[in-house]
């Protein structure tokens, strides 16, 4: 809009676009509600508040109306929908802006994958921006589909939709300066750089900041969160489907450190975003658990907005974005009507926003060479290194068990409760597997695949049986990704996820439903899993220990190198 | 520095430059005294916080360490020194970065002047960041040096030392949606663009904050500064030699609300600088009125950084620059030690950094047409319109009183204390001379003549007889500009001000010293005014109520009009 067109909005010299009317505007800065007044928005702004006309009315009767949440840092395919979906799903929750790192579907697609989620974002009821996925791959231990070199993020630089460096996951790089990372590093230097450094401190910890990272969302205790707040990070407290921070963190915030800290949510899935909510979920827990709704609801909007450098928006002023929520308790703020640029997009949890499919046909993502791919193990030993699960944790026991073997293979033993785990190799068409075997899935029969498979994505699947693990894993396979469940040749449940083998073109809800399906057969099959397919979805990634099992075979995260599966 | 060598210090792989051994630092973001350790800087930067060794040391034995202090908006030239000398004058008293707008030289040389402030501030012990100036002339009924439209202000708006655009004093321009304004707002628009909006409220201040002009210091009342930041802006807490607010605005700082407060001191002459000081006299200030040191000690440094897009620096840790102050009293921090960029710049309220001579000469600003200027004023009636000046404000009244007459000619009458004033322009040769009375002066004889006035900064004198008058405005042409006293043909004290008729050539302590004999030359002459000459200097300010003179005459500003002297 033009300034001078601005100027006689504000002055109300013009009747502004639309107005709510009777509102009780949350003050961020001082951290006040101010008394009732009228909001005027006109194009994408807030123009005023105060005594205004406009075309359009909507009483909101005393209502509050603060700026809309955002989001610090996710990742939209956990979800399993693309970002137009995503948007549609927690915008009703007041989400008006989302920082994501399209770090999944960047380790399939590079940045086919990246500009992919842009386009799939656009016209959606919700900002997204992203930040470049600094690692991927995530090690030379595995296959992935893409690597992003330096000169690759090069082209993102100075796209207005990118804020910086998504999460440096490679913090022992970075400490050892190694060359590849300090490369990205210095391309984003006038950026934002977001940290991931779970556990590390001391001086480890002041090199990794001295380059620049500026903020973490693997804080665990009020301590780690308090040293890298003291260092200048800024920290968001993360709420995701399988780390749940926002308890144990909320004694880190006080009046005096509350500006540096915010709220993410990292990974959540459609059932979680659903059921509980988005940042609306988080703000209201904070608020039940003592937290002051007015910082609360800063911390849910203006401080990410001013970690984010988003001048634009996280407040109710003029000049401002009108990204807005608008509810009735302050000590639950569930917003019954949002908008985003002055449009409304959600009323009473329900999208005003139609689906959009997805912007253009992604390229299949499934290459796998199935005439090489053999998931046979040869019995090259009596004792072989097994994987032990442990419920709802993504670290593993590295274990060492006898091995059942038959006609000179090594084969599943669900009496036991080791059961035989592949991963296919499905980017490069080398028909390369990894084999070995898995304890603490459950499974008594069948055989669960899936190409969610943290970070390389290839397809992963546990199984009792060779003929049920292949039947599950073909099936991802000519879905053109996704999740299946197999007993013998016949597929009991699947979830197609044909966007890069990690997102549905279904409605988020349908999706939901598939994946409970799913688990519920999964569950049959005799996991007592709470979600066996997430448990999965992690024992291939070989960055969290102690034993995971990649394309390449076994990797021993302690050590850091790849491991023999049968032990002399 | 390279990443991998900062990364090497920071993990103590190599020896750091300098250590500060047993030092207590001030946590900015915790709001916290950390335990007592070392703070190690390599280069320009903090690398670590802990047990490290440096090739050189310094114990400061238990002292607390902070972040050097930042002014966010100062006109240096008020000082009357240029930016090396002012550098060496502020930066013993802990400042280590200050936020200017050249406003005044812009006024007498446009962009030459400004570039002069760039390079006399090269090398100093201070880091001088510019605003662009913003409104160059004030208005169209002065004749100034320079006119700076949209398009010369564009080649500052690259320039890594140029932040933004400074204070936007035409309001009126930018509520009533005037072009030329909004021009020179557009191209900042990705920038910081400070405000400056005495009294401005409700719709009027909406529409000037809607166009994304972003702080103010002018605030004089708790309410006024409280509905600014409300509306989203910064408020920069002023305690300036001439306009002091601090005691009236500590009761708007909140733990909510300080993270958008700073402070600043918009004009200091060098008397307050050398014997009050800068921001450390606020930040004492502030504490002994009950001010949280903490919040003190973060509003002079971390705020103002975190307003100003200065991501460098603002607090002590690693990867920042060591811009840090050392002092022993949590009450009163004054620093004995003063670093910039890691290297000891003051100490012991010493400046250790050499005097430098300005870099270049600026071209002769003294183009008086003397053979056309002429003083006298013929009687063209009986009542005039007269200046009355009110001691310590900027305001004045505007009377009408009968002048006395002498052989045709309306001279001044000391006993009455209606005295003479003159303006005569002094940077286009145009000969032109702006002429009327003045009440509340209280000269008996002589006069007072100065380059020094805002903000044209032609020659504005005030005296009893034309012999005096022309006599000290000769003077100071003579010198290149300045100030000083006459009494007859005799010139009884003087204040060369060669740098633009603004600044001098000399160091802070001597032109402090002309400065008070020229004052106590004034005093003797009849003036009880505090400072006769700063009182002057205002009172050809067209812009400030309610009657001002200018070169062109004149000037209602109630009415914004050139007005006759003489009422019918």
């Amino acid at each position: 809009m033009e300034l001078a067109t601005l100027i006689s909005y504000s002055r109300g010299h013009m009747p502004a676009d639309l107005l709510l009317k009777n509102a009780r505007v949350i003050d961020v800065f001082n951290g006040e509600v101010l008394p009732p007044a009228h909001v005027a928005i006109a194009h994408s702004r807030v123009v005023g508040i105060g005594d205004y006309q406009a075309t359009d009315v909507i009483d909101v009767k005393g209502a509050y109306v603060a700026p809309g949440f955002i989001d610090a840092h996710v990742h939209v395919e956990s979800s399993m929908v693309p970002p137009g979906e995503f948007g549609r799903v927690v915008a009703p929750r007041g989400t008006t802006t989302v920082i994501t790192d399209p770090h999944e579907i960047a380790n399939v697609l590079g940045l086919d994958g990246i500009r992919f989620m842009f386009e799939s974002a656009k016209y959606g009821p919700v900002s997204m921006y992203v930040m470049a996925s600094s690692c991927v791959p995530a090690t030379h231990m595995e296959t992935n589909g893409a690597v992003l070199h330096w000169y690759d993020l090069v082209s993102l630089q100075n796209d207005p939709w990118v804020l910086g460096l998504a999460e440096v996951m490679n913090f022992p790089g970075v400490v050892n300066g190694e060359a590849e990372v300090l490369d990205k590093l210095r391309i984003f230097k006038n950026a934002v750089i977001d940290g991931h450094c779970p556990g590390l401190t001391g001086k480890a910890l002041q090199a990794y900041v001295a380059t620049g990272i500026a903020s973490d969302h693997e804080c665990t205790t009020v301590e780690e969160a308090r040293e890298k707040l003291r260092l200048g990070m800024a920290i968001f407290i993360r709420e995701a489907t399988n780390a749940r921070n926002l308890q144990t963190l909320l004694p880190l915030v006080t009046p005096m450190n509350q500006h540096r800290i915010c709220f993410c949510t990292d990974d959540r899935q459609s059932a979680d975003l659903l059921d509980e909510g988005h940042i609306d979920f988080m703000v209201c827990r904070a608020i039940a658990a003592g937290l002051d709704p007015m910082l609360a609801l800063r911390m849910a909007s203006w401080n990410a907005a001013s970690i984010f450098r988003l001048h634009d928006r996280g407040a109710v002023t003029p000049g401002r974005r009108a990204d807005l929520i608008v509810f009735d308790d302050l000590q639950a703020p569930r917003p019954w009507l949002v908008l985003r640029g002055g449009a409304v997009v959600a009323k009473n949890g329900e999208p005003l926003v139609p689906r959009r499919e997805p912007p253009r046909s992604l390229r299949s993502t499934m290459n796998v060479a199935w005439d090489r791919v053999d998931i046979r193990i040869a019995a090259e030993g009596r004792r072989a290194r097994v994987i032990g699960v442990i419920p709802d944790q993504l670290v593993t026991n590295h274990l060492v068990e006898d091995i059942t073997i038959q006609d000179g293979e090594a084969v599943s033993d669900p009496e036991r409760d080791i059961v035989k785990m592949v991963v296919i190799e499905r980017h490069m068409y080398s028909g390369q597997v990894g084999k070995g075997f898995v304890s603490g899935i459950g499974l008594k029969r069948g055989a669960l695949a899936s190409s969610v498979a943290h970070d390389h994505h290839n397809i992963v699947a546990i199984g009792v049986d060779d003929a049920s693990i292949l039947a599950a894993a073909r099936r991802v396979a000519s879905l053109g990704g996704g999740m299946a469940v197999a007993v013998g040749e016949q597929i009991v449940a699947e979830v197609p996820l044909p966007l890069a083998g990690l997102m549905s073109l279904e409605p988020a809800e349908t999706v939901r439903q598939q994946v409970d399906r799913a688990i519920t057969a999964a569950h049959e099959l005799g996991s007592p899993l709470h979600d066996p397919f997430m448990a999965m979805s992690f024992l291939a990634l070989e960055v969290i220990p102690s034993l995971k099992l990649t394309d390449q075979g076994l990797v021993d995260v302690d050590r850091f190198e790849i491991t023999p599966l049968w032990v002399a």
